[in-house]
């Protein structure tokens, strides 16, 4: 069995709104040195099964037809194995 | 200045609705191996400061008051200094 994590970001060209009211948030309470806040997600898994090459393609599927939205966000993955 | 990496992560008890329901498009979709889906946030943003005292206060007071949901939610961060 595999445990993965992904972190999926919005690609730097592509605006972040969320971000940005966070920030003005932050602005107004005071944080005078905040700035560049960008969202993403942090998405963790488990893969059940002891083959490698088969979690790679089943971790790489589901980030592309479901976790991700190709058209504006990068997604990146480390796994570790675990008994 | 310094970059700093949050991950914002549920507390292991608290159910993640969110990551049930892509995980169920999974399964439907014939991913028969994934389980223990968990959405999280990832949040990257910089701090404009040089002292390194200044900014951790600052990063866990952003964490706490506007990141993070403290009833629900944990957080971890990292901090790189850049130029």
């Amino acid at each position: 069995m595999y445990k993965v994590n992904v972190i999926i970001k919005r690609r730097p060209k592509i605006l972040d709104p969320q971000g940005k009211a966070v920030e003005q948030g932050a602005k107004m309470l005071g944080f005078s040195n905040i700035n560049g806040t960008r969202i993403g997600k942090f998405i963790e898994f488990f893969v059940n099964t002891d083959d490698r090459e088969i979690a790679d393609k089943e971790i790489k599927e589901y980030c592309e037809k479901l976790l991700a939205n190709p058209i504006m966000e990068d997604f990146e993955y480390s796994v570790e194995e675990v008994k």
